[in-house]
């Protein structure tokens, strides 16, 4: 028996991770969930877990009338989650550590799963995105896998398997485009989040589609493909690719190139994950080439995309930038999905607080997740200030 | 310094290999050559080998006026080539043995290099076709490794580099379509030699170009992977692919692929080959997926293809089935490239071969690499005599 620790049960990572595991070999030990308490009783009783991690303290009493034995910790005593003896409850082969969390909020749980010196799967980007060299440097000190729940850098790692990196060129990542790819440029000043919200291939949360829709989440993606596989920013490469059947390609010194395709399903990265080194069959549907018929790339065109040079830009800068990079994004987005500021407001907003912040180019010695979590909520806030017009 | 012997120095794959080991890291130790006298002269020339297999003795003179120091031998003393020592002229880290030749005398090279107990780096896949099992059941006794020299199975290799054989579903290779692809199916029937070796993609032998257009390389194909993987045969797949950028795909367990890609060029897999397990950069060109733009795929049309068939067919039968095939097959290449019979008499001679030669089925303990060696002569002498009309 596996057991599971998921961190963000009731997203569309943790659904998906749900329906993975909906089977004998694994018992979820214990999730975490923020508001969405219809969706955590379902859990609760469907799956019965021992720990259930709570962000309001006001669900204690409906959680307990769903099941009256369950433990009940709060979301930021996350060591409780991790440290709580499963074992007296079953015979554990191994247990996987689960960060399905979206955001900011994701950052803490990574860093402790891997200081505790468990294999994480991450689902988590904006973990590596704010803090990807202390996270890196603490998972090679406590010699800690990181395993992505991202489908690019799932295919990335599923093709470097075995394969020696002196051999490799470069990463290259694909990107749809999202939701937004097909609207003139001119046009993209009046979109709404419903139009935003409208992405060709993927079933995903809200903050994410936002993000491929501003390609923000690709500037993640390529920050997380350096941390992940140690890889200099110059040698990870974008191609856009807009039927998101080939997720990942790497490029080896001969020029010659390997792709992992699949299906755009989030149950793709997440089956590997779980079976790592494996490639299980999940019930899931395969990929019929003969149907797609075709696979289209061009080059990606940074003038619709802004907030993509944004990242890599952050990136380069390194120490505190891709922190307030990432908080600036995080806020404004939930603005612009309640409709308080505008789509092109996104860029503008995480432009001028990369350029305001300047103050933040602290040494990278001086680099702590403690500090990191403070800057966070303090760009946040200051973000959240805005109100639809103030940025133009 | 690494030595190269290379059976076939004079053909398309002969001469690629030489331009990719054109370098101080590698000496021409040895080649043999058939015909192409002014072609073994430059070799000679220019790599200065010690040992030069012939076919026809009335060469002999001609050679040693290039080099009075060079040792002759006859093509068919293949164990002179490989047990000659070269150590006495100079230290040699070690010796790659590469099987370029074509068709079937490729078969009792690639015998006796495996049986001396070499790796072999093979572009002969007739030598797969016509005895397989007892190619693959020599070469896991001598513990030797076949690096295949064939766009679609140096892929299938790369990929499987460092995979777990049990999490693999299938294999799938490409097929471009050949030169008369375009053609309406009732105008295959008028076509020339010269519309059949137009290929839209590979720069090839004439031999191979038509197989190419036929589908018989293709049907070789899948028996060859099916060997060399030891995959059963309704495990390999073939995909209409007309760009001929993705080579080879494995399709895993969970329904995902990984496709290797890389520009049209035979130096690919020979580069891959000779420096294998690693992708060393020979500055041949790179594969720009932008520049390339679109890749297509599409179901194989099996009643253009009637050929294919026959080769998945005899490889099921089994026995000396696959032998037959070839014989049949390369004979009638010959005919159909000197204008003596029509295309489509390709397919009818090679069926009637099959079937007349069904005293054959020799249970499968009673193959030997003698009878398969004497058994293609006839099947080759027998289909030549046939003249342009015969078969309809």
């Amino acid at each position: 028996m596996i057991g599971i620790i998921l961190f963000g049960g009731t997203g569309s990572i943790g659904k998906q991770t749900l329906e993975i595991i909906n089977n004998k070999e694994y018992k979820l030990l214990a999730f975490t969930f923020n508001n969405n308490i219809s969706s955590a009783k379902q859990i609760i009783q469907e799956y019965k877990p021992f720990v259930v991690g709570i962000s309001n303290i006001n669900h204690q009493e409906e959680l307990l009338s769903c099941d009256k034995n369950i433990n009940i910790v709060l979301n930021n005593q996350v060591n409780d989650i991790i440290e709580y003896d499963y074992s007296k409850h079953l015979n554990l082969e191994k247990i996987l550590y689960i960060n399905a969390l979206s955001g900011s909020a994701g950052l803490y749980p990574t860093y402790e799963i891997i200081n505790h010196g468990h294999d994480l799967l991450l689902a988590n980007k904006e973990s590596l995105v704010m803090a990807g060299k202390i996270i890196m440097d603490l998972a090679r000190t406590k010699n800690v896998n990181i395993i992505p729940i991202d489908s690019e850098h799932s295919g990335l790692q599923k093709i470097l398997l075995g394969k020696d990196k002196k051999d490799v060129n470069s990463l290259i990542i694909t990107a749809s485009g999202g939701a937004l790819r097909d609207y003139k440029i001119e046009d993209l000043r009046s979109v709404t989040a419903s139009d935003a919200l409208k992405h060709p291939n993927w079933l995903m949360g809200k903050d994410i589609t936002i993000n491929c829709a501003t390609m923000m989440n690709k500037g993640y993606e390529v920050i997380e493909a350096c941390h992940l596989f140690n890889m200099d920013i110059d040698k990870v490469k974008v191609l856009v690719h807009k039927e998101s059947i080939i997720h990942a390609l790497v490029e080896f010194n001969d020029g010659t190139i390997e792709a992992n395709l699949g299906t755009a399903d989030m149950r793709n990265p997440i089956s590997f994950a779980v079976n790592y080194p494996h490639f299980k069959d999940n019930n899931l549907s395969k990929l019929d080439l003969i149907k797609v018929a075709s696979l289209n790339f061009k080059e990606l065109d940074l003038n619709r995309y802004p907030c993509f040079n944004l990242a890599i830009k952050a990136y380069k800068l390194g120490g505190y930038y891709p922190t307030i990079l990432n908080a600036a994004n995080e806020a404004a987005v939930k603005l612009f999905l309640n409709n308080e500021i505008n789509y092109l407001d996104i860029y503008h907003i995480v432009n001028n607080m990369l350029n305001k912040h300047n103050n933040y180019l602290i040494t990278k010695e001086e680099l702590s997740i403690e500090n990191i979590i403070k800057l966070d909520r303090e760009i946040q806030n200051d973000v959240l200030k805005f109100k639809k017009g103030c940025e133009q």
